[in-house]
Formats: C-alpha cells, structure tokens, sequence
C-alpha cells in the first residue's frame, strides 16, 4: 500500500466494519463528499449494516455537500441518521426529511465550516475522509473534492480514512487553507482564481487516524452533457446578456471568473460560451462538471477553481489520464475558500444559479415546491448569489411541460431576496432588475421573462396588485 | 476660510444658488449623507426652488444612506426628484415611493459604491459633498459621516462642497480606502476595528470641484437615547443570550466586535451591555449613536468603527468639545468598508437589527408593511445579516399598542431568508435557530418569542400545516 507513505499507519488498515464499529451511537460524523465527488462508500455501508440489525445510531451526519446513494441513500433507508446538514440530493434521504423522519436544516455551504469549528452544531466525533494518499506526517491528499474535510479533520476526535484506489494519487490538485477563528481571521490572501495559498494535503495528527479502509469503488459521478433546446436557449440569452455588457463596459473583457451551478442548464451555459469564441476566461465555481475538461482543452477557460470534480465516468477517465497537464489548470479548495464571501466579492464573479421559480419582485425560490417540499437544499447559490459583482438566476419559463409558469407572483419559499437577484433569464429573455423599482422589476419580467401563454394572467395580477394596494412599492401576495 | 487650503479654491466659493445652477435636469447627482449625518444642507433647497420655479428637474439622486429633511424632504416636496437610492427615513419622500410619484430602488448599503463605480446604476454627474475642510491637494474631509462620498468624488464629473463650520475641522476622524475594481481588487488590509488602513480626506482633483458653499447647519441629529421597558428587556435578553454562548465557548471574552441598528432597541441595547459589566469591547458599525460616547467614558467600548456618527445636537457638542480624545477611539470609513462582506465575516461581528416581524420560518421583514408600504429600507442590514458571525435579528414581539403579532405565520416581504437568521428575540425571549428544522424553528419561535395571547392562534397554524401539506419540511402561506 504505497498510498500510505507512515509505516506505523499501515498498521490501521482494518475492514470497514471494524472501521464503523469505532463510530458510537448519538454522535456526530463529519464526511468528506461534495456532490457526489470524494465521498466515503463503504463505512457508511458498515454503518447501515449495524441500523439494520435494530441498532438506534440516531447520527447526525455532516458532509460538504450532496453524496453519493452508497452514503446517504444507505444511511436514509437504514434509518441511522437523525439529523443531516448542510445540503443533499438524494431520492430516499430527500423522501425522509419531507416525511419528518430525518431533521434538516440547509445551510450556505461557505457558513458550514465556520459553524462547525465555532461549536455551534456541537462537537464532531468522527470524521470520515476519502483519500488518494496519507503522507508521512498524517496529512491526507483528498480525492475528488475538498468540500469541509479540512475542518471535519481538524475538529474530529479521531479520523477514520477510506483509501480509494479506484482514483490515482491526486498529489498536487488540492489547495488547503483553513482560516483560523476570529479575532485571528486573517485576510485570505488569493487575487486570482489561479493563485495557491494553502497546503497540498490536509493536515492531520497521525495519532487521530485510528482506521483507515481499502476501497476501489468510482464516484458515482456527475450528470451528462447534453444540454436541450431550452436550456440552450437560456445559454444563449446569458452569453448576449454578458457580451452587452462588456459593450456597455459594465463588464471587462475578458469576463470575470464565473460560477455556475450544477446540471444541464449549467452544462448549456458552458457549451455556449465554448462557441462564443470568448476565450482565456476563468472559472471560480464550486463544482466543476465534465464540460470543463473540453473548455480547458479548447483555451474557451485557461483556469478552473472548484471545490469538487463532480465528472461523468468517461470525463473522470479522461481527467486521471490528463492528470499532470490538468492540474496545471484545475485547483480544488475547502468549500469555505470556493464559496468565500471576501473572494466572490474581491474577484468580482459572476455567478449563474438555477431557480425553481422567480417572482415578480424578483425573489427566487431555489429550494422548495409548494412550500413543503424539499428538493435539494439552498448549497451555495446564497453563498455566490448575495456576494457576486453581477448574480444571475436562470430557468425555464414554465415547468410540467408547460403547464406551469416558473414567473410568479410571488414565490412560495424565499431563499434569495429581491435585494440579491441581479438578473433574472429563461428562454424568451434577460431581465435586468438592477436599479429597478418593484413595478419596474414586475413588468421587465412578465414582458421578457415569462411564457407569453402566462403574460396575460400575470399581467392581470399586476392590474390587480395596483388597483387594490393603497401603498405603491412592493407586490404582496393578495388573496 | 482658513478650511480651505488650496487657495485657488477659494475663489470658487459661491451662494447655493448659483452651485445649484451647475446641476442640470435629468442628471444624476450622488450626495454625502448617512442616517442624517453629514448631508449637504443648502444645495438641495436652491436646486427646490428651481422645481417649485417650474422646472423639470427630474434626477437622480443617490445617498449614502437616509438624509435630513433639508435635503430628502426639501426635494421630495418640491418634485424635484425622478428616482432615488439606496436608502431613505424621510415622511415626504416615503409618500411620494408609496405613492408611486418617485421611482425608488432598495440597495444593499455595502454594495451601492460598487454599483456606483462599475457603472450599473448610470453615471454620477455631479457630487455635492459636505466638508470639514479642503486640503492644498483638493482632498475633502468629510463631516460627520463617509457614506459613499469617497465613490461618488471618484466618478463624478464635477464637485460641489459645502464648507460646514457648525462643524470643527474634524480631520483625522476619516479611514478613506476606496477598493479597486475587479480584476484588480486586493484584500481589505483591516484585521482589528481600530486599524487605519487609508487616508484622513476623500482624493480630489481640485479642477472637479466647481464651487464651494459655505454652510453653518448642524446636522438634524439622531434619535434620543431612553429605551422603554419593552426595549429593555429585549436587550437583556440579548445580553443574557451572549453571556450564555461565552460560557458556552462559542462566542469569544471579550465578544466580537458588534454591530447595532440605530433607534430605541439599538440604545437600549448599549445601555444593558454598559450595565452587564462587559468591557473592552469593540463596535464594527455603520452608525454610531450618542450611547456609543458614554460607552467609551466608561469603559465598556474600547474602540469604535463606522461610517455615520448619529448624535442628539447635545452629543454632537460632547463630541466636538472633545473631540481630539474621541478621535483615538472613533473612526468613521467608507459604507463599502464598514459594511464589507470581507471584513464583517472576517472580524466574526454580532450583527444585531431590528426587525418589522419575523415568521414561523424564521424569515425577517425589514422594510414593507403589509407587502406594498415602504418604511425606510433594507440599509445595511442585508449586508450584515448574510456575512456575520452571529446574526441576532430583535423586535418586540407586538406592535399596534398589543394588537398584532409580530411572530407571524409568514412575512409579507422577506428581506432576510431563514438561511441568514441565526437568533430572533423579543421581550418574551431568545430563539435559537441554527442548526433547526423548519417545525422546530417554529415551536421555538411560538413558545420562546411570541407574546403569550398569540400563541394559540400560531399553534393552531402549525396544526394545520401539519395537516394539511403532505410534505414536511417547510412551513407554506395557507390559504
């Protein structure tokens, strides 16, 4: 096992069932993972084994982001986990906490780390960490994604390290700076998404690893890429959107780094920029997906910084065998540098997340149908979005094929305000709300946004709205 | 004139009217001012007159924050005004918004000089500035508030200053750090609230400035400082609740550096944390109020940063009289700085704001009654809120002499998402949110904060949220 570069280490290889005997019911376990890139597989697996035998585990599990089904899926049907943070995506966990059954509370992926070394979601017993190499000091190289590992690490009363061969040794991708606590915090000191600040691997006491588990299993990977008619159509709606811009000369050339987020819209958005013909921009994102390889390829990015690799299973292939030309071009960071306050803000990012639907003031629903039901959770769009220098939410016009309209006139759940949407697009236009009164916003969106079957009732709403307020500035909801 | 150094310039020295002659109709003038500090005094009424004269004004007026009524009011009444950012507290101006006579857009007060200096919201043409004095080099020293004059002396084509001498030369109160514009953007150098990390006046050529006015006006001053009962105990809830997270570990001793809102609540709050015994502390502000000085003679305030001093006529003269003891233990800064995402989160700071309500979701309203009637607007809160190390947002937990709740099933415009809310307290108590489900907030929010007549009513919501949605997790607007 030449992973493991300390001898006395090599000692701690043990089965993942004798790894998942150390971790004690009621407590709180840190997992690496970040959609569905670089998550553990097979303690959680060992994990469920033991619910499954009529043990009460009630674990509260933190993980940088989404995993894969072979961690929260086999936990949520296991029915080990009482309480989940920050961020998920799976089918039955996702089932679970509409059901009541498993407590969630989403949290900005950038806040998560903060809180976590603060105290405030109370001490985490064990950390959980994939990685691709354990140096001779304990540090241990990440695999597909940093996320908060950094943190799970340095908080965890012991350290249980699933080492994946199925993944080369990634020496070198990785990033790692932890800010310290305040008063401590010092300015973090990244200008450009290229530059590196921080450590190869993650810094760990050797003395707390007290498990490590062999495991040759992928990730699951990320989506495909075939983005659809409409979604390329939003894409190219951005891309004039962002060309008029630079025009006008309220945006450089070329564009500031962009973010954005994860699916097809996503992989539309970076399709159309390739054939755009714009050309050395950066990314400061934090999952990057399959299209980037191409991108990085082709000179369309000349650097891409994330915090997870969350690549189909060809791109992942085609990533390990590049490895030494990407990582020249590819950095991965601790979730709280990718998705920073201070550097979205300093760099002056771009940042395109996916709404579930907008509404005439222009506040986004991201996480909620109906109000009740939890898709995913916010992730970092808030992180990006209330940040950015130029925040864009995209979506299709209507949703159920065509039966709903995704303008509203008032979204059922706010997870960004009126105050943080810049610019709102669907496949009929780009509205920009910014310097815009509430009126103003209402009309930009039924007239360029929305489905023209919707405008009509829409339209009505707003009659509505200005006929029966005795006040003129905000759209409520009216019975 | 002995506050003008440049002796050049004093041959610009010219009545109101005539540097009101300068502005021309339909141009976009940014003005010094923040929550009725440090506003120009004289200007805006000549520029009325020519409105009441006839004349089609229409401008564009952008502010630091709200202003005194010789500027808002004056030009609000006389229709002199088209559209106006990002903040306002003026009765006439927020009748002619409800109204629909002027266009008026809410921005988050951290990121105007941002949209200022990219360019998003037009060009600034004109500046009118109110000084403490100009230098030899043209550089002007603000009055009793930064705001976003340093942006708006940047970008403007010309400048006109008003001279105020009820004012003493204040030089050496200012931090003047003005950030680049992305790509070029670097770390905000501030790591302490009493670091000084710029110059003492706003950079000026003095070719921009285009007439001087001499001004003898004090500021209409900020509000007084008698907390009522209400307000009391909100603050010794708020107190108690920080004492508890210091023994706790999660919070430091002495506390990070806090950030108050102004009014009542904001008095009252200093008055309770004078009284606790805390010392040493720090503010990190954006207004500072007349408690702040008694704070400072006690003891309890070891240093203060921010961008507006708010004082009664009384404390302007304390501060004035002693004003070179006082200037080692105030600075005021640019509103980009002290209400930086960058440095909020880096320093840890306890944001603590005023809310209009708050719902079962944790949701605040910070701006809008019943969804269409602007108050003043979201000022800093937002920028606070979503970047701070503990984000405690206060209210009492009635309004309307006792007859509406302020805990409510759902908001009427969200300004601050669950996401950002970390504490909600009243008289009734402090609700801890994070790390919550959204039916755990809410019992918490009922049976901690709510007033005790309205908790049957909030009960009987969640029953039937509980009924009625086949999903849980989310708390829906019912019909």
């Amino acid at each position: 096992m030449d992973r493991i570069k300390n001898a006395k280490l090599k000692e701690r290889i043990v089965s993942a069932e004798a790894a998942a005997a150390l971790i004690a019911p009621g407590s709180t376990v840190g997992v690496s993972g970040f959609t569905s890139a670089g998550y553990p597989k097979l303690v959680p697996g060992a994990l469920a084994k033991r619910a499954e035998a009529g043990e009460d585990l009630r674990l509260t599990v933190i993980s940088g982001a989404s995993v894969g089904d072979e961690l929260d899926g086999v936990l949520a049907r296991s029915g080990a986990v009482a309480r989940r943070y920050p961020y998920q995506s799976n089918k039955d966990l996702r089932a679970a906490i509409n059901d009541g059954r498993i407590a969630y509370a989403d949290i900005h992926l950038g806040q998560l780390p903060y809180l976590v070394r603060s105290g405030v979601l109370g001490p985490v017993d064990t950390a959980v960490i994939e990685a691709s190499a354990i140096l001779e000091d304990g540090s241990i190289v990440p695999t597909m994604c940093v996320g908060s590992s950094d943190t799970f690490v340095q908080c965890a009363r012991q350290v249980i390290v699933e080492l994946n061969t199925a993944v080369p040794d990634l020496t070198g991708l990785h990033d790692i700076y932890t800010p310290a606590l305040p008063p401590d915090t010092q300015p973090i000191p990244l200008v450009r998404p290229s530059d590196r600040i921080g450590q190869t691997a993650i810094p760990c006491d050797p003395e707390k690893i007290c498990a490590i588990v062999l495991s040759d299993t992928p990730d699951v990977g990320g989506p495909g890429t075939a983005p659809d008619e409409v979604t390329t159509q939003i894409a190219k709606n951005l891309v004039a959107f962002l060309q008029n811009e630079q025009k006008a000369g309220r945006l450089a050339d070329p564009l500031p780094p962009l973010q954005s987020g994860v699916g097809a819209t996503g992989n539309a958005i970076l399709s159309v920029l390739a054939e755009s013909g714009m050309r050395g921009m950066d990314l400061y994102s934090e999952v990057l997906q399959s299209a980037v390889l191409d991108m990085i390829d082709s000179g369309t990015v000349a650097f891409a910084s994330g915090c997870a690799l969350s690549f189909t299973p060809a791109y992942q292939k085609k990533f390990y065998d590049g490895f030494e030309t990407y990582r020249e071009k590819i950095v991965l960071r601790p979730q709280e540098i990718s998705n920073s306050a201070e550097v979205i803000r300093r760099l002056g990012v771009i940042a395109i997340n996916t709404a579930i639907e907008a509404d005439l003031s222009g506040n986004v629903n991201s996480t909620h149908i109906d109000g009740c039901r939890l898709m995913n959770g916010i992730g970092g769009s808030g992180d990006y979005a209330r940040n950015a220098g130029l925040t864009v939410f995209v979506t299709p016009a209507t949703a159920k094929d065509g039966a709903l309209s995704c303008i509203v006139p008032y979204v059922s759940h706010v997870d960004h305000t009126e105050h943080d949407t810049d610019v709102i697009i669907t496949e009929y236009g780009a509205a920009d709300l910014r310097g815009r009164t509430a009126y103003e916003r209402a009309e930009l969106l039924i007239e360029t946004c929305a489905a023209p079957a919707f405008r009509p009732q829409l339209r009505e709403y707003m009659e509505r709205v200005k006929k029966e307020c005795r006040w003129h500035h905000g759209i409520p909801v009216l019975k």
